[in-house]
């Protein structure tokens, strides 16, 4: 008989977002008079913007002309976005060469097949994190150390208790969910342990766009050391409401220096088992890398920003301890009370018709907290601040 | 140090199709007067039909109104395109539930990713075959049992020899490289041998609708029993000229009985991995499979299997033998006299400006041959065809 990667049968037995998405369902079909506010899932709300749309559709009925007919891809992504890429990171002073930018179909897929070009491994994961990390770890039968964080840490993991083994290390800034953006001084202490156990930090920075504090960088390039032992994971989800169209890259230097040549490892991977972006997303993407599509791109992380400031404000007003919402559109509350994490999503959906994500959906680090996101309209989230100052009131 | 999934490095140092193109790439540098014609890549190269690239760029448009905005999509695809599916599989007698229907980004990437929810199995491919099904179970470390094909056996694999051992079984018909449409009772033997021995099937129908004579099934489904031991990988990319658009769909019966669910662990896997098809996209594809859509398609398949023809003419005249060319856009031709194949593929580019793909890149089993593509201009195909008559008279 044929057996199965016993691994799958480790992870949990619902991914946190489809376990969820079935207790909404259950609650609206028990209630159809409520109104659901989804504060939960990370999904944006406002539509593409017009330069982005302009461009992706032009490309699209390009594609009926024998003159803009794009077939297969290169493996890598169009040079006209390696290019767009290239110039923003230029942009943070950061100077990349076109062979390190391998261009996606979002950071989850990376995030998820990374590890497939490992040898069996160590792999470090602050708890709460994005699941993928971890899934994509029990998937490949790697054992992970956990770095539990909490709020007398502000939720910034530090390498301090670390063995000093090498390591493939994932790290988020700004971070999904807790929303702390990591200070130049905490990436610079994870690069330094890095370099030091010879460790690869896989860097997730699809929250980047929300930064709005100085001290915060951008990327993990902007740190002294990193080109030699970190590869960057960045999306256009967030930065410019691509979560349904599906597009990001990967940085993975040449100048690596941790055991082998990830750089050509990846490509082999990215050639082997992946076939290319649509030409008109990346068209899309490259509109969204341009001046205009930031200046866009940017009214509506403000849009989403000032969501964050809505909700951020309900919490302080009910008394309830909260991170994030100033470089993220994550809110990260801790739980009232004696209340679970379970017990407040319920509490939430029941009394105020709002959905939350349970923090333990995150990882064992993430119980007794919640995750609420700004990517709700603003009626909506207007709604929901005071939904939330009349439960915790 | 990290350490290197291994198996890497047991895969040739240049997937195929790259090196294809370095050889070409220097050959055009060496001689830019030259007119150069690609028979070799399996790429499309007339644009996308009108009513396909309509309903691409107006749900692309769509994405700037709020109305029409579309975030993440559900992981196995939209159900207007599930729906599509269903219909498409009717129309040959066959039915499939909705959770049957995994909506994918290509069949390269299922084909590359589905060894992972395996645990180390053997594997059989007959030789020549399309290098994924190999590459990806090298990767994965599977030992792989390959079935020589020859011109005595019309390039038919039949599971005669095996040992009767559960395996996971490629086949591919039409098939790429070879051209050879399997008969029914070709893909019976196959059913009732996975049957017996607890086989799981991998039937690739990419290029199903190239088929022109009726005893050919298009998909393995037709076939008795096929639902308790094979799954189908499709693909929009040469059904449609799908190849930069990035669109596809894996059956995986739920009733299979193999060992395991199949359909379970492969939907944790795409939850788990993947992001979902871009709104569009699979809009797109909703056009392509629609009455007016297949009809448009029907008219640009029938375009390539007419160069198919031409190309075939030529072979004839010259007193070629080969394979394929009738339910594909493929033709299989025998080097001539003691050429090689990549002595062959030299002759065609030095003295006819024409590339084609040397058989050996799609294994062992295919030396002594080269892939001819009808997938070109008519134009092309036509200067190509008199090319060939000259070299070979």
């Amino acid at each position: 008989m044929l057996t199965a990667n016993e691994n799958y049968y480790k992870l949990d037995k619902n991914y946190l977002f489809k376990r969820i998405a079935g207790r909404v369902e259950e609650f609206k079909k028990a209630h159809p008079e409520r109104d659901v506010i989804s504060l939960g899932l990370g999904d944006v709300s406002l539509p593409l913007a017009p330069h982005i749309a302009a461009a992706f559709s032009r490309a699209a009925a390009e594609m009926s002309e024998k003159s803009g007919f794009h077939g297969y891809a290169p493996y890598y992504g169009y040079d006209f976005l390696k290019e767009a890429v290239k110039r923003l990171y230029l942009s943070r002073g950061v100077t990349l060469g076109e062979d390190e930018i391998f261009i996606s179909d979002g950071a989850k897929c990376d995030l998820a097949n990374l590890t497939g070009v490992f040898g069996k491994c160590r792999v470090v994961i602050p708890s709460p994190a994005y699941p993928v990390y971890s899934d994509a770890n029990v998937i490949s039968g790697n054992a992970v150390t956990y770095i539990p964080l909490d709020d007398e840490s502000d939720f910034l993991p530090l390498p301090d208790y670390l063995d000093g083994k090498s390591a493939l290390i994932y790290l988020c800034s700004p971070n999904n969910p807790t929303g702390a953006a990591y200070p130049k001084e905490v990436i610079s202490r994870w690069v330094d342990y890095a370099l030091r156990s010879h460790s690869l930090i896989v860097f997730d920075n699809a929250y980047e766009a929300f930064i709005t504090e100085d001290d915060k960088p951008h990327s993990i390039f902007e740190t002294d050391g990193a080109i030699s032992c970190a590869i960057e994971v960045s999306s256009l989800s967030k930065r410019a409401g691509f979560t349904g169209i599906r597009c990001g890259w990967t940085v993975v230097p040449k100048t690596l220096k941790v055991g082998f040549d990830v750089n050509a490892l990846w490509g082999r991977r990215q050639s082997t088992k992946f076939n290319g972006v649509c030409y008109a997303v990346q068209k899309a993407a490259e509109a969204a890398l341009s001046e205009r599509g930031i200046r866009e791109s940017r009214s509506q992380i403000d849009y989403y920003l000032k969501n964050a400031a809505v909700l951020s404000s309900a919490c302080k007003k009910s008394g309830l301890k909260f991170f994030g919402g100033v470089n993220s559109p994550y809110l990260w509350v801790k739980c009232p009370s004696s209340l679970t994490d379970e017990e407040t999503f319920d509490l939430l959906l029941n009394r105020a018709g709002i959905v939350c994500t349970p923090g333990s959906g995150f990882g064992a680090g993430g119980g007794g907290y919640i995750r609420l996101t700004a990517f709700s309209s603003r009626e909506n989230t207007l709604t929901a601040a005071e939904r939330i100052s009349a439960v915790f009131k």
